[in-house]
């Protein structure tokens, strides 16, 4: 047997003292229990109020009481009734998707992506725009950033929908204070990002929150990606700059200071070339190899990429054989970060995906041959299913997450 | 605010309805409050019933069983008496010192280290022997901590003392299984250590378990050590091979099959030299730029590092540029890893203790100019204060905190 260390042991507490110490607390474990009743419906799908019951072991009158008062909140609502078996028909219940949106939108070097999704989880919006981050100034990104998510709104409003919150993925280290302290890749520094985009959209009421764009694409393969539930995994963006979101032991790590996940800098060494992971195995590498334009805005990231999967398809050799050395590179990239953490997988983001059919392998072939732990200790590589959406699904996802941990939104004019 | 991301939610569950569905399984609450107590004694020093009703938040009569129990179980003891407010004399509680032993043993390429402690932690034996582990085969090294450990046993056996456990710290990776995969620096593979140990013991009653050595020092650290505590920690060890233990949101992280924190293939590159961080700045660079023998046998290593010691004292050019190339090595290799984990603290074990004050400078300056983020995201590279000590003592510590977790001992003849 190996020996677990259970130095889990100093930070917990006995479930029955931890009960009753915190029973003094009544909102936390009123909280708690809201949170608890809500991840039960979700697991279920449509449940009664006796399934409840069973379920948690939270007696009837507190099960009942905890579903009144998340059905005034709008996070619940009744949907029909079954037969049961003492003959007494049993109201369901079931997540309430009608009404509020939870917004995530992405600023990135080529694009910005926005997604709403109701309380299920489900896209109510899932917007892509061109926009040249790169080359805009931060209030130009601000603005353009204001005016998607103010369309978004209004749509949401239209429809009779309460914003949860507005939450942004952005390609760089954000300090747990919520300032961006560097995207090299959009030229901010100390930017505060959030408040910027308050006042853009004039002070709204929902709160409005800034992450790392790998830290969110992890939270939404996490919940809704091929791999979700996964406890050890590695979400690797597949954008001009490279990142990794880290889930370890069922939960994102931010680190300390928030600035965990900032994989670019790993040096590796393939084909007797050395060089950072981002340059050679980053999407920029694929267009610095491949793009026969010489100069790329970022604008047109997408539609290079597009031209070299076409020419990929067409086994043009000198694209297959680019296609082959960055695949090698990122998986002798990726292999490093294994070695440190032994994940179950690492997802591929972004433009990965569509280039995944030519990277992908050679990514495994090098994982295999250079991690310390035989067979790579068990680490997969798989192609995100959510694709660019995810940095921006996440965002959405993180607020959604929130309301699971007890954070119970309260509707308008209530 | 940054967005923080309440993935825990998922699996957590609300405290009033989580002390219902486990109060089912008696014995596991029991056990879970058996350890809270415990732990609260520990933290405490001495203290009464009454005192643990008031922290823990159970009543007296559950305070009053539980204590029973642990002193039943010769976990605490009674420990003197105060007299109270009341004027009734209170009797105090202390951890039981005086019945069992944990034991730690490190086998490494040049030494082998034994740590016994007391339920308390406080060291009852720590002994250090050379041991040529590179040039044993596998059955004599074995053989050797067999006899190490017996020695121990015989001793505390001596004492009246009951043996709880018998923990190996290995430099290589050990699967979930207890089989020690790769131990290349003992030229081990798919090794059953902890099988063979239980054999040359002759079967004994307690639990014969492995563990990787860095994994081992960073939970001897997170009690022991001056950064005991801290959420987020990289430890090194400081051998012939370089290892890590990592320490993400307050507890060791082993990666999903127990392969996590192998850093020694991290590709740094300093002066125009790339290498691995193995090679170029762990304990075997220095001997290899600095040795004055041509063939070190693993026994040599330490008086090898005395001697580099001596000369760096003495001001020796070629030793003092050597030191700081490797500690900027060092520095450039912690620099990767703190990119992606952004750690509180990186602390240097082993022979890193005492070649640290010409190392540990270099490797802070490389660190802060080698990161993302600015000022190395507030990572600060610290020297263990348990030195060669450290895997063995977490080792033995292991043992101490499963019980804590709850997992209780019975003493001999009950």
């Amino acid at each position: 047997m190996a020996m677990r260390i259970a130095s889990k042991s100093a930070g917990t507490v006995g479930e029955e003292a931890q009960g009753r110490a915190k029973r003094a607390d009544f909102t936390d474990v009123r909280a708690n229990n809201l949170g608890f009743v809500l991840r039960q419906v979700r697991a279920e799908g449509r449940c009664s109020r006796a399934d409840l019951a069973a379920k948690t072991g939270l007696n009837k009158a507190t099960v009942s009481s905890l579903v009144a008062e998340l059905i005034e909140r709008r996070v619940l609502r009744e949907s029909g009734s079954v037969i049961g078996n003492i003959g007494r028909p049993a109201v369901l219940l079931s997540v309430d998707t009608g009404y509020y949106a939870s917004l995530g939108v992405e600023v990135n070097v080529d694009y910005m992506t926005l997604v709403a999704v109701d309380l299920a989880g489900n896209r109510l919006l899932s917007w892509r725009r061109a926009h040249d981050g790169a080359g805009s100034t931060s209030g130009r990104s601000v603005s353009a950033l204001a005016g998607l998510a103010k369309r978004a709104v209004d749509k949401m409003d239209a429809e009779g929908r309460q914003i949860l919150g507005l939450a942004v993925a952005v390609p760089g280290m954000i300090d747990n204070a919520g300032v961006v302290q560097r995207a090299p890749m959009l030229g901010w520094e100390e930017f505060d990002l959030t408040g910027r985009l308050r006042q853009a959209m004039r002070d709204p009421k929902y709160a409005v929150t800034a992450d790392n764009d790998a830290n969110l694409g992890a939270v939404a393969e996490q919940r809704f990606g091929s791999w979700a539930g996964v406890s050890n995994m590695i979400y690797l963006t597949g954008e001009i700059g490279l990142g990794a979101g880290l889930i370890v032991d069922g939960e994102l790590r931010r680190g300390a200071t928030g600035f965990a996940g900032e994989i670019g800098n790993l040096l590796i060494d393939v084909d007797g070339r050395v060089g950072r992971v981002e340059d050679m195995a980053g999407i920029s590498a694929v267009l610095k190899a491949l793009s026969e334009s010489d100069d790329i805005a970022g604008a047109e990231v997408e539609a290079e990429v597009e031209d070299v999967v076409t020419r990929a398809r067409a086994e043009e050799p000198r694209v297959l054989e680019a296609l082959d050395r960055i695949g090698r590179s990122l998986g002798a990239g990726i292999a490093l970060a294994v070695d440190l953490l032994n994940p179950e997988a690492v997802v591929l983001g972004g433009h990965y995906h569509a280039l995944s059919p030519w990277i992908g392998p050679a990514a495994e072939r090098e994982l295999a041959a250079r991690t310390h732990a035989s067979g790579a200790g068990g680490t997969e590589i798989v192609v995100s299913t959510l694709g660019h959406e995810a940095p921006a699904l996440g965002a959405a996802t993180g607020i959604l997450n929130d309301i699971d941990a007890g954070k119970m939104p309260t509707p308008l004019g209530s």
